[in-house]
């Protein structure tokens, strides 16, 4: 069982609830190995450093790029994020699933350098669902609100660029869509093209 | 919800448990519709027409070909199979998923008249168990015999040109694997266009 593990990236727009699917993700299946990534942004209410995001000054961060040791970087709302490149290729290669939540911005880089991801959009269950989670949170100040709700109707048609888009409508339910997805990307053809040649040639001896 | 359901195609070398898994996916998914083949070869112990296949003769066979009533037939083994295109064509138009267990030789013709397909191909466990499933059925002569293990070898290498592979190593985890797929086939972009425009749309109003 020397196979790479599957590079699953999560994405999709603010506020439609990433950080707590990939939470229920993370309790039903242990298995799963979520990338940490560094950011600028001050940590929020609750947010623990090293477990939900790595917190680094601006210097720190930019270091890092001029090291090339993220996989991905954006600038989202005057914060980087990043996603630390050596930690996820480690995990790959020991066969482990990771799982990526990062944003629209960061997630097109990762298509670019890894095609063989499997790329999830959360979707909201409405247009004024994702409105309301967006306006709810209140932790942004009224300017950045509205860029955020400008950007969110242009993000949403990014899905169209994934492979797979999951409803967010309840937590549980969508988080099983996902194991569902996770599972079938395990058994494509792609993926298990060894075990087909193995096979063919047992049955001829 | 008028999109079309998914035409799902549960192929694999004679022997590997293709009925049997078929009847543990309707059990475990009763919204699951089986297409239900035709055939001109004799009902084997247990099986019941209309429930495994709709037996006739072989001049009704060839009338339906020149009808050009099938999604596909074939001869395997001397005797005629064929999917009946009517009866596909309306359960799909209608939503339902309509899964067809067909021998290699016809999936790979449905292949080609329904490339948007979900082509699923169940291997052994291992090719000494193929070998084994293949000798204990009893229902064949020698010669016979002889003819489908020189076949399953060529077959399990089809598998490359299938969307998923799945070991039928244990009846109920196979099929649950089988129920994945299903559930992920769904939730693919290329399923859901629609729903993304939608959704663009209500964020900007």
């Amino acid at each position: 069982m020397s196979r790479p593990g599957l590079l699953i990236v999560l994405s999709g727009p603010s506020g439609t609830g990433k950080g707590t699917i990939c939470k229920c993700l993370l309790e039903k299946n242990p298995e799963l190995e979520l990338s940490v990534s560094k950011t600028t942004r001050p940590p929020r209410k609750g947010e623990e450093d090293g477990v939900n995001y790595c917190f680094v000054t601006v210097e720190e961060f930019k270091e890092a790029i001029a090291n090339q040791d993220f996989l991905e970087y954006a600038c989202v709302y005057d914060h980087y994020y990043g996603t630390p490149r050596q930690a996820v290729e480690k995990k790959l290669a020991a066969g482990k699933n990771v799982i990526l939540e990062i944003d629209p911005q960061g997630a097109q880089k990762v298509m670019r350098a890894y095609p063989d991801g499997v790329f999830i959009f959360l979707l909201p269950p409405s247009g004024a669902e994702l409105r309301k989670r967006i306006t709810c949170r209140g932790t942004e100040s009224e300017e950045s609100l509205t860029k955020r709700l400008a950007a969110a109707s242009q993000e949403v048609m990014q899905a169209s660029k994934y492979n797979y888009v999951v409803v967010n409508d309840e937590i549980a339910s969508a988080s099983e869509r996902i194991l569902s997805i996770i599972q079938a990307e395990q058994l494509r053809v792609k993926r298990n093209q060894d075990l087909i040649w193995q096979l063919a040639e047992e049955v001829k001896e």
